[in-house]
């Protein structure tokens, strides 16, 4: 997820427990936010976490206590804590669920603390890697796309045979350019690999990162959009000579899901120009490949919150299938109901052959990624030679407590007993925003476009052209107003979110939604 | 570290709990291993870990429980867990420190779960970082190098305003080559920004990741091993005209750390030499720069466990930071007293502006890394523009439950009352290898060279050239007959390792070392 910030956090010890720290001067930044603009005194103190919400400290010298909803849903990592207030409304209902993953832990890290996995193998790693395999998987962040990466390319080298043959002599070898095809606005991660993935973003600046070139086929990818009551489709330039009529509308967001679109004319003329495109990328030279696909499945997150439209990426997939394009879907943001499914395979109709998932796989509690492939391409590894092995490592890899917590948390998301906003026997979520309240805020005059789907809503600011970009603080003011409300929330940009987990209750969300929109109408009047 | 294996779970899993798995043919594979040369029925399934010990299952079939000394220190993450031994001797010597940490992560994951950082601050980061600063920063893996590169690179160019200019245009940035100043075999993780950092290697082949390039000036270091019973330097080709006579043979290992050195003839050399490549290397152009120096402090871990000659370390970053190259230390590997010292700027008599740690930095139960650096780096993303900002974001930045915990690791392993290897005042590690013993094994025919310091005591065998690689399997039937005594080992080529955790006792520690010496030999006679 796009993520962190910066903080001077000497005057943030001494009014949390009245001790000054011993290095007033301790700094800390974690990225993304320029930290010049947030003098100490702005700095959030958080005392703890209740459930969905924060507790921080009000205010320098005053020593009580506030609550902020976490509309951030905490970079993704937000899980289904109260998950047990349906079965537990009697007892502490926003913790059960916290406390019952921190024993789990607990007694995971009295066992087993951290072993080693090469040539081994223990129940926690064993049993997550079952349900992830049984669950999402029949279908963390970045260090997991940067495998799926090497997993990709790898299966790319061993089926497209005269690649290999490069592959000794070194010289020759300069000559080979493997790329990543991918859609513009798609993020994956603040590694380099990850990084180089994306197309050019504020994320690739020189300034950022010297060494970025953008090793992709990088395409710009049609989106839907939620404008003045109606669901749009939004065509990139290449695209610009369709009629709108041979597209039109959606009634529905489902809709725009809906399989019958395949036999469109629309259907068509994406298949034309992702074959032309790859056609014209390696079909002058015999050293230029695209090695593989990758993409978020239906929104762009820290893109900027973007759906892409799901039959171009369907279209996409089965046509890089066909080519033996191995696919990766990067689910470290959309994963674990986030859009308000399990799998987007049935969502997308289509099938990977990696996916990735970090974030809310733990239920939020401790970091784990994972990086999942079809037996094919786990196969394209072995071999007699230790070379051919995959030379990937991490310190903590399949880390046990993450790994049992995982197992456990991934149990509760599916069961209707523990996560109760999934639908028995659909197994989807209900619909948490109250759709004409959606609908309402899509026909205001300020506003660019909304997306809403799953855990997220978002909301597109029309502002002109200067302040259109990541690095726009047009929407601060908005926001520090939803502060004062107790809800904590951060832009994209001219783009603002409310982002929950996959088990907060419509009734909340309808909350939040309001004085959102409370508050974008004083904005606006402003 | 260097890490990570695979298995084909179902079997390990009936053979667990006598229930078959689900999915017979999960397949789990972490890297680094070549999977097809562990059958199923050689995967350890390890029950729990007691202190420094796995509890494995014995053979197939078979229900009982054996344990190995893991002499692989989990890859580095093996933390002070018997500690308490000294003081608690009579409960459960080995479980007391691994429970008292757990202790404190469900205490943290109930108080906080996960909570965002950005704008924010609490209590377990805070106080983490201020350990950090008061301890080892005076002087994560992979992930904490990327942003070390980020960081390094952009004071670089804030103290180098010519780069600057061109950071604007796009086109004039591809002249632009930003490189990084590291020593051949060094290793950073890998991540692909990490694997640019480091010179060719196994790691780094077409197959592994084609996306490899080597953004490096990479220099071949001198190095330091232990043979026929004294600590000789090994010098690469380019300083082949020295004489022995000018820098002779160590006594002892403190007289390789010698300041004194400083004013050597050799001294002057590596200063010619490291001068004379950096001048090279930039002198022709103005778009040619060394962004950063990289080093491991006196070992090069994953790549071969080799100890660098520590006045070559220091000549080279004197004159980078003479240069306002900014030096990192990559302490993933040797920090937390791995090489029986809290900071290596002590043991190297230089200092960095930028420090990495991880793995065993929460005592070993919980991924966590951090990166560190001076004021004067952290000001150098200061600045009105947000994307002055460094743009770098994980979803679990600086998770509570790491930072609790690492907090509490961190005082103990700095206390010689929780952490009995420590020498009071003088804050070192005692030694812990009999040294002998050392001396007798260092004399023995087929040894090339052995590197011993702190938790570490390394041994290259001698083989032809066809056995000198990383790939080599030459080492198996040693590391299989020390398994059958006990001990679990893994090899990095021909180079066979015993690494303990920095509270291990030397007992245990020469009873290892007295193991291997003995199957040694019978492997040797073999």
């Amino acid at each position: 997820g796009d993520t962190k910030g910066s903080a001077k956090g000497g005057d943030a010890n001494s009014k949390k427990d009245g001790q000054s720290s011993q290095n007033g001067q301790t700094r800390l930044n974690v990225g993304i936010t320029q930290h010049k603009l947030v003098p100490e005194e702005t700095v959030t103190v958080i005392d703890s976490r209740c459930g969905e919400k924060i507790s921080v400290y009000k205010g320098s010298g005053n020593d009580s206590i506030t609550q902020q909803f976490d509309a951030c849903a905490s970079w993704w990592t937000q899980g289904p804590d109260p998950a047990f207030q349906v079965i537990c409304a009697y007892c502490f209902p926003d913790l059960v669920f916290q406390a019952e993953l921190a024993r789990e832990m607990a007694y995971t890290a009295a066992r087993f603390g951290h072993v080693m996995f090469p040539e081994n193998v223990y129940e926690p790693a064993l049993k997550c890697a079952e349900l992830l395999i049984d669950g999402v998987g029949k279908d963390n962040g970045s260090t997991a796309i940067e495998i799926a990466l090497k997993v990709a390319f790898r299966k790319f080298c061993v089926d497209h045979e005269t690649l290999l043959e490069f592959s000794e002599g070194r010289d020759e070898k300069k000559h080979i350019v493997v790329k990543v095809l991918a859609l513009r606005g798609s993020y994956h991660g603040d590694t380099l690999g990850a990084m180089e993935a994306q197309a050019p973003s504020p994320y690739t600046g020189f300034l950022q990162q010297p060494w970025y070139t953008g090793k992709g086929l990088f395409l710009d990818p049609p989106t839907d959009i939620l404008f003045n009551g109606a669901w749009n489709l939004s065509l990139p330039e290449f695209f610009a000579e369709i009629a709108p009529e041979e597209y039109g509308t959606f009634s529905t967001r489902d809709e725009i899901f809906d399989k019958s679109r395949d036999t469109s004319t629309l259907a068509t003329t994406y298949l034309a120009y992702v074959s032309k495109q790859l056609q014209e990328y390696s079909g002058n030279t015999q050293s230029a490949h695209v090695g593989a696909l990758i993409i978020e499945p239906v929104i762009h997150g820290a893109g900027g919150m973007h759906m892409v439209d799901p039959l171009f990426q369907r279209v996409l997939v089965n046509e890089c299938r066909n080519r033996k394009i191995p696919v990766i879907f990067d689910e470290v943001f959309t994963g674990f109901w986030c859009l308000g499914v399990k799998t987007h395979v049935e969502l997308l109709g289509c099938k990977p052959d990696i996916a990735c998932y970090a974030t809310l796989m733990t239920g939020g509690m401790i970091p784990l990624t994972v990086t999942l492939a079809t037996d094919a391409l786990f196969d394209s590894f072995s071999g007699d030679p230790k070379l051919q092995a995959l030379l990937h490592g991490h310190s903590y890899s399949a880390h046990a407590m993450g790994c049992a917590t995982a197992a456990k948390a991934i149990e509760w998301f599916k069961d209707p007993e523990t996560s109760h906003n999934i639908i028995p026997q659909r197994g989807i979520l209900r619909e948490l925003w109250d759709e004409e309240l959606v609908q309402q805020i899509s026909c205001h005059s300020a506003v660019q476009r909304v997306v809403v789907i799953g855990t997220l809503f978002a909301l597109e600011l029309k502002v002109d052209a200067s302040n259109s970009r990541y690095a726009s603080l047009y929407a601060k003011s908005l926001l520090q107003m939803l502060r004062e409300d107790g809800i904590f929330m951060r832009p994209l940009g001219n783009v603002v979110y409310l982002m929950c987990g996959p088990c907060t209750s419509p009734e909340i969300c309808r909350e939040l939604l309001s004085k959102l929109y409370i508050r974008f109408g004083e904005f606006n009047r402003a």
